[in-house]
């Protein structure tokens, strides 16, 4: 296998795209985009996403230290990419798109009700790295569509229809997983 | 729609699924599976992982201060899988699996020859959250397999068949995009 060398960017791919939601101190809301975003502990539970310091929803964050990651479904997709073009600075993105607010539980902001799932976060820390600024964050709640959960109250994600971004492009995932973790060395019965 | 809620997890889906190589000060190499991984700079280019510290690569990682990100086409999921299970403590898993190592070149770790995008990258920093210590760390190089390049020296990702994770299950993405970034605004010709 021959292979070439590229500098100067980030290959990894796929990686999650997201609709964020943020709130200022005057109580306005904001949407945008995040493809920077990553689990990085388990316990207790933690997200990051990455922000440029000019983007509006930095400013909303750094303000209350609290923001919701809504996760779209594939029918949402178009909305996602103009939440990631736009700026919030010059559009009042929610109501154009029109998308309907669900008040947080156990955070000031908002939820997008149109997401299945919502994970409420309380930021960490903000760590400077260049471009971005990376924002760690404790998830203090998720909330997931009734849709997605069958009678004993298991989560069915595949239902969500979630969306991966790989290379500047929106994927759906396939109907059918690969595999399960563990199932490698799972002994068959 | 109604919702239910949940606490004490991360709900984010999909997420990347990686084979991380490291190498301790001995020269002993190590691959095992990451989940807890994103994209968290553009400029520099950098990378976060999650690593719990009783992992042997955090030891080895934490030595050398190298890593690489080997990106794993659909059909090498099953060993990704044995990578995420086993441990390097108690298997070589390189040699059980019958990867291919290529040497690194702006790091001293190699990267697997069978996966078609590698990343090698310098730890930053590293940041204790919890169950997991994140290491940030910037991207020195990125070796695409040539049969990812068109005659113009395109990147195809699609080609690559890459992986995802979502809650515990893998996944490969599907054949066509929804779109591209920017297509939600972009005027038809």
């Amino acid at each position: 296998m021959n292979k070439t060398d590229f500098k100067g960017s980030v290959m990894l791919n796929p990686v999650p795209v997201v609709l964020v939601t943020s709130k200022n101190k005057e109580g306005k809301v904001n949407v945008f985009t995040v493809a920077w975003a990553g689990t990085v502990c388990t316990k207790p539970p933690m997200i990051s996403i990455s922000i440029r310091p000019e983007r509006l929803s930095h400013e909303y964050i750094s303000e209350t230290r609290e923001f919701v990651i809504n996760l779209p479904s594939s029918k949402l997709v178009k909305r996602v990419d103009f939440c990631g073009v736009k700026s919030g600075k010059n559009i009042d993105k929610i109501k154009h798109l029109g998308f309907t607010l669900n008040e947080g539980i156990n955070v000031s902001v908002p939820s997008i009700a149109e997401c299945p799932v919502n994970i409420e976060c309380k930021v960490k820390d903000i760590i400077p790295l260049g471009s971005h600024d990376l924002f760690t964050a404790e998830v203090v709640l998720n909330r997931v569509d009734d849709n997605l959960l069958d009678e004993k109250g298991k989560i069915h994600f595949e239902k969500a229809d979630l969306v991966a971004y790989s290379h500047g492009e929106y994927f759906t995932l396939a109907k059918k997983p690969l595999g399960k973790f563990g199932y490698s060395v799972r002994k068959k019965r």
